[in-house]
């Protein structure tokens, strides 16, 4: 089963694009920092200090300014991540992002996932829009 | 079983008990207007502009600055939704929104509810911190 979010982004799909691929933007929306530009085949380390917490992600596939696919993980177990940009008209993108590979009973870990999907998107386009990039603290985890 | 979402936002309970009672707010972060006040025992209409949508809920009760329970609908088969505000320090207030009443096997109608909270939340806390209220339309339904 997969997890599907899709938002509308007031800004230009390229906007969108290094939003996550250039190492020094992620922080404003998601992870605390990005080892290095995404790129195709990269592993990349990502940190989280809010949670102490450093993980890898492996870009299996990107197409600049359309799609972005990654596997959480660096031993090739992980989830795979696929991100599509369509540019809609120079000044909107929809951004949807599909997680792949959850057990259909697995409730608790797909109602996380879609939270943090939906927190994520929502920080994105704080930041994008309207300069805002201290949303991200808000999510409290029990 | 129930849908439980949890966030932190940087203002006193009291700014966000009334973001969500006092019926000119509530269109800087969630539906777009709101019939009147929001007190014990009362019906209010909320309309939803976007998707050209009007519904009733009942507040069922409501403690101020604190706790607010409603059920969906005005036909007493609705889910019911705990809100609780919980002020931290006077400079910020967790809120926690319990939607009850899901079968565990619902799982798409319980994504798509953990979705709206989290948006909602997301909403919330960029309207009551930074003032945007514009967030509110990105979110594409299927």
């Amino acid at each position: 089963m997969n997890n599907i979010t899709k938002f509308k982004i007031l800004k230009p799909a390229n906007e969108v694009y290094e939003a996550f691929v250039d190492p020094y933007k992620i922080k404003n929306f998601w992870f605390s920092s990005s080892s290095e530009r995404w790129e195709q085949g990269k592993v990349i380390t990502l940190e989280y200090d809010l949670f102490d917490a450093q993980l890898n992600i492996e870009i299996v596939e990107i197409e600049e300014n359309r799609k972005i696919v990654f596997k959480w993980g660096a031993n090739g177990e992980g989830h795979i991540v696929r991100i599509s940009l369509n540019n809609l008209d120079h000044e909107s993108t929809i951004i949807e992002v599909i997680e792949e590979g959850f057990k259909e009973d697995d409730v608790d870990q797909l109602l996380d996932n879609k939270e943090g999907w939906v927190f994520m998107l929502s920080c994105l386009k704080g930041y994008l829009e309207f300069g805002v990039n201290k949303l991200r603290e808000g999510l409290v985890k029990e």
